[in-house]
């Protein structure tokens, strides 16, 4: 049987490499992108073939960069696309989506795609030793990956991350060095790292496929509304991966003649105004983005230097999307709206979706009836922290019915949900 | 078209009373049940059926007891049935799996299936406020689908909860009502208020409904071993509900011919030692359960005077099963333990599940082929405290070559990652 990855290929000048985990063109320093066997996946693959695989991400193995089956994350993805009906009443729009990753197999966010496709990859190269630099979310999933595949692990992180970050990552029993440092400087240090130990980096030597597995949130996306594409997707930005991966796999189920329709899909970039390189640059239509030292609560975002911000930018541009940032005062209330409306809780990286999605429904960005997807990549437990204080306070009792009594006569009730 | 539930009927005594919101019988205070129209649900379900349905609990639309279409809650359940081989081999069990409702949607446990089932059905009765007494999980799972479906809610916790639990309620913008007791006195509180007010107190008035949630739990782990009964079931018990109805579900679909083989699964109860009413009378084969004070960091399943105790311990002597508890040191070795080897981070129940899994293991029960399920129904992140300052310390570097170098020299790494 062929092989369905036949190496990589720089996404700059186009120069070809053999498969292997690298990550950067040595002509050009561009970033490489693992090249797939198209003529045999156009073979392979239809929508029924899809629907009979499994419940997960790997319904969609033909087209990851693997050649044998999933040996860790088999049962990642496949997560919910909600109907977002009272959200949607708020923001004016009919039909509204939250594709929900909060609640993703087993660490609750999107990392946990993009590191099962990374291990199981790791695994095929022949790597027994894994490691990541990490704001919180890829630490979680590479520490749980790691456990599950039996695999040694290093998991770099910023020293001053949200204390739910740092147990969930401790917990699977991983090496966790603390870099005093922002996560800028920290993943320049495992830059350098990877260079010495022979260990798998998944979102450095092994980036390439690592960013792979995000293109089957754009799948998800596509397959749940009935194979079609929808007419906008907002993405929170953090090294700037994820939105040109989904964009990516849309347009990769339309070549392979999959959806109803083209892929009109306009992609738009969500970053907090304390970190804000990528939507800064489309939003001032400047040539390249100027790296900035993160001051925000939304960490897990918090990157000042994203990797992969200028192909974010494109695809951005590309798409005729557009960008928008947000406070850390509209993260808490984005937390909070989508909680109260749809009864999702969210990280800060989720608030700084819903409430850019609300900013660009403001300015008339959508039509009212247009299928606009806002993509919530994590939960709300793991940055409690940012909302802690902020969410209105318990009613003290006694446990007698007098108690209970006075409290609904003399308390401020919230008379509904909202 | 006929109804699918015909009514209310007494566990004890079978004694009927039409469809309500009610939950005690008249005669005898036995628990109520809700009535199906078997005769019609056997007309209708068939495996195909099932499987065309929705990747939800809702599949099992045909079997729950509400008239109409789901309301709120339609993307909670079919979880991951997670092949457990690492956790396995340690336990010497080749066929081990963990059903894992930690990464349930919306608010990662169990409780979603029944609070979708409750407020479906809340709705369809006309309330326009909810409540219910709380442990936590309940709590956050009645905010979340009351946020969603526009309800009133009012969430009667004990005031001693943990953070993550009282946050994750807060956030959805409900009236939490702390009270100085534990859970039993909350409980009692909430019955003389279910009687006063108006409302649809989801495991009070509602609790027929409710429980029958939980069945779902257990058609989703036979379809997900390919239409068969496990051989083993092991279930945390809190009110005891959950492991009465996993069992009633297994019959269920026995009863309509959808499995192969017969129901054979053996029940086991697990809980904390320092709040073990259901698996004391177990073990000394006690007639009746006697209610305790709770004293366990297992605060999620700390309830004395359990609601359905009977029923456990019924379901389990009929089953042929057992019972086992474990102390708050062997709680939180269960939690590392799960997470070690699976890469699945669950919350103090869990680890007591996990860990009594262990023990039952060790005394010989199952066989080493048998089929074990493990039943992980909330999520570590709910209860960070439990873990905190016993899932070893971070590392701290500077962020240059040489700090890392110096820390992988002197520090105490871990060679794999268990």
């Amino acid at each position: 049987m062929s092989a369905k990855t036949l190496g990589m290929q720089c996404r700059e000048c186009g120069k070809e490499y053999p498969l292997a985990p690298v990550h950067v063109c040595e002509l050009c320093f561009g970033p490489l992108e693992v090249k797939l066997n198209w003529e045999l996946i156009e073979k392979r693959v239809t929508r029924e073939s899809i629907a009979a695989g499994p419940p997960s991400m790997w319904r969609y193995w033909d087209l990851l960069p693997v050649e044998g089956p999933p040996t860790v994350g088999k049962n990642v993805g496949w997560t919910p696309l909600v109907k977002a009906e009272r959200l949607g009443r708020e923001l004016g729009l009919n039909n509204l989506y939250v594709k929900n990753d909060a609640v993703n197999h087993p660490t609750l966010s999107f990392k946990d795609r993009v590191v099962a496709v990374a291990l199981t990859k790791a695994r095929e190269f022949g790597y027994d030793t894994v490691a990541c630099a990490s704001t919180g979310n890829l630490a979680n999933s590479v520490a749980a990956h790691a456990a599950e595949g039996g695999f040694r692990s290093y998991i770099f992180i910023p020293a001053d991350l949200e204390q739910g970050k740092v147990v969930g990552t401790l917990i699977y029993g991983t090496n966790v060095l603390a870099v005093s440092g922002c996560y800028d400087e920290v993943n320049r240090l495992c830059a350098e790292a990877g260079d010495r130990y022979g260990w798998g980096f998944v979102n450095i030597n092994l980036r390439p496929f690592y960013g792979d597995g995000s293109k089957t949130y754009g799948y998800e996306i596509a397959e749940q509304l009935g194979w079609r594409a929808p007419d906008h997707v907002i993405v929170p930005c953090a090294g700037g991966s994820l939105i040109s991966k989904i964009y990516k796999g849309l347009k990769e189920l339309e070549r392979l003649g999959l959806l109803d329709g083209p892929v009109n899909t306009r992609m738009y970039a969500a970053q907090a105004t304390g970190c804000s390189p990528i939507t800064t640059a489309i939003k001032t239509e400047a040539a390249v983005f100027r790296p900035q030292r993160p001051n925000t609560i939304a960490r897990s975002i918090a990157i000042g230097n994203p990797a992969d911000g200028y192909t974010a930018i494109e695809t951005v541009r590309k798409s005729g999307g557009w960008a928008e940032d947000v406070t850390d005062e509209e993260v808490v209330e984005g937390i909070r709206l989508l909680a109260r409306t749809e009864g999702i809780f969210t990280e800060t990286a989720g608030g700084v979706t819903v409430s850019v999605t609300k900013k660009l429904a403001e300015q008339g960005r959508f039509g009212k009836d247009d299928v606009v997807v806002i993509a919530i990549t994590g939960n709300g437990l793991k940055t409690q922290e940012a909302v802690m204080g902020r969410v209105g306070h318990t009613i003290p009792i006694e446990p007698n019915l007098n108690s209970l009594e006075a409290a609904l006569k003399t308390e401020k009730l919230l008379a509904t949900s909202s």
